[in-house]
């Protein structure tokens, strides 16, 4: 708890110490924590630096020992969202099969919240997985300042990153619709401070372009079930007879929104979502989803944030992006005549 | 940190210091956090007790200050249950309006991986509330003498609990299907060491008891989708004609299991659920499911292990019990004749 009391912002950091002793941060880490396992020089070096800075080994950024806690937190934007099951479960093994313990966060859809959560967690984590943070790159590699951080579900630039295959995912997605005579395909749009929503966006242009479509985008709308309901009017509005959605929950919502209209899905309109959850297999008719290896996400970054505070790893700029695909089900078909013919008249 | 390190099962506890001087923990816990809330006498009885016990006031039942972390830990069954979302969104409710944080701690089913995740947990956190424990009640006795602690979903004798009606939200269930003419009623158990589980299914006794139905009960299963498809064929097996399930997962996986072997709900199988989650709503036909005031759970039982903590409320025995509701859907309607006849006949 001594980290609070002291001025945390003017505290020297263990990337002080190893930039002025020319070595890596997690040396720095094991010197103190491991000396067996770097050399008896280095180690003096570090040492050296260490009190000259007036560095504290203990603290941000320390290495866990049997004794200690432990424990790594894992941030997620929405605990109610269960794209997130699988990371946590993810996370869950990793921190398991390590002896840590994962604790989860929720930013509940806020980047203040966020922010709040995770300075109140800092002090008593070894190392933070955050998920599809709201927060700035900035903020994110500040925090990464602190103490090991690894990203899922967005890319920073000198922060370690997890992500999956947007771009291909999206791809995937759009070449299942055009295939099913759709020429004009929209993007129902998540929060504006989501890098999913960009990175999915962008793909989504990418591909209408190269395969010679239209693209339309709505929204943004909340990434919940109410955002979707409210996506149906839009949608309509729009005349789109093909959309994919920001998530699962968005998807769903505009299943259900659509329903309460009397609109027929996929007679009328095609529906594709994003996460493949539980919602998208139990609602009617099933959602078309592209499936993200969540298990895997969450697994990846747990085990690389352990091995940042091991020192089994440096905590370099490495992103991992990991292979998606897509779950065919009921809510999309072919083009209606009409709207096709409609959308080729463009 | 230091709570790990000294031998903590020899540790003297605020109980203790209450015992011996007379007072209530919470009156401790103010003389050493709020002297000025507590007569001086009394400040110094209790600080000459604390002293002569060796009571150190900072562990582990201490009052969180504004510069300390004001974390409270939420431990939960399992994660992705959605059941959990309205606790959790409750939770974090008081918690928030309250200046302090929630962090969410899963048990995956698990009394081992509960009992080690809130090990890890207690040195880091203010107070604990946890729910649908699968611990034994001394267990949990345990850990109240070591932080504040509040139990949501379950009875334990001398501890703070908040729990749904179970009694009225079944025997509202067994009194829909006994209007439908259903006169045998079944439970699909869920995991033993729940204490939702038998009080539910002691509940569905007595009503079946008093409304002069017969009883039945298949399984133990998983409380998840893939226990309810187990319990698909155990229901047909029985002959069962009218199920209530352990909860909302099971009974959706069941309808799953049944349509898959082709039965018909509510044709040949009326289906019952308990917690009225997302999943009840989405699947096809909609789920019949007792609604329990998730939120109010969540938050009432957090907003008490913060009175504890402030000194507000004493930590006694109470035990509130919140009311719950029948949502019917399309999952539950009249006996086939058949079965009706078959159970006269009994």
């Amino acid at each position: 708890m001594a980290v609070e009391d002291a001025g945390q912002k003017v505290r020297v950091t263990i990337y002080d110490v190893a930039r002025e002793a020319g070595v890596s941060a997690s040396t720095v880490s094991r010197a103190f924590s491991r000396p067996g396992r770097v050399s008896s020089a280095t180690t003096r070096r570090v040492h050296e630096v260490a009190r000259r800075l007036g560095y504290r080994a203990d603290t941000p950024y320390r290495l866990p020992s049997s004794t200690s806690s432990r424990v790594i937190a894992l941030a997620v934007s929405d605990i109610t969202n269960p794209f997130y099951f699988g990371i946590i479960r993810g996370a869950e093994k990793a921190a398991h099969d390590n002896d840590f313990t994962l604790m989860v966060a929720d930013a509940r859809e806020s980047a203040h919240e966020e922010r709040r959560m995770l300075e109140r967690h800092l002090p008593l984590v070894d190392g933070l997985v955050v998920t599809s943070s709201r927060l700035s790159d900035t903020d994110l590699r500040g925090l990464a300042r602190r103490l090991p951080l690894v990203v899922i579900n967005r890319q920073v630039q000198g922060l370690p990153c997890v992500v999956p295959d947007n771009a291909r995912g999206v791809r995937r997605a759009v070449e299942h619709l055009a295939t099913l005579g759709h020429r004009r395909i929209g993007y129902v749009a998540g929060p504006e401070a989501s890098w999913a929503d960009g990175s999915r966006w962008r793909a989504l242009r990418e591909a209408c372009h190269e395969l010679l479509l239209t693209d339309a985008r709505v929204g943004p709308v909340q990434p919940t079930l109410a955002g979707g309901r409210t996506a149906a009017q839009l949608v309509l509005d729009r005349g789109l007879t093909a959309v994919i959605c920001y998530n699962d929950l968005v998807g769903v919502g505009l299943l259900r929104g659509l329903a309460a209209m009397g609109v027929e899905v996929p007679g009328e309109v095609s529906v594709v979502g994003f996460d493949n959850t539980l919602p998208a297999d139990l609602v009617t008719p099933g959602l078309t989803t592209v499936a993200q290896p969540v298990t895997t996400l969450g697994e990846t970054a747990t085990r690389h944030v352990i091995s940042l505070l091991t020192g089994k790893a440096d905590s370099r700029d490495i992103t991992a992006v990991l292979p998606v695909h897509l779950e065919v089900r009921q809510s999309t078909g072919p083009a209606p005549v009409r709207a096709a013919s409609g959308s080729r008249s463009r």
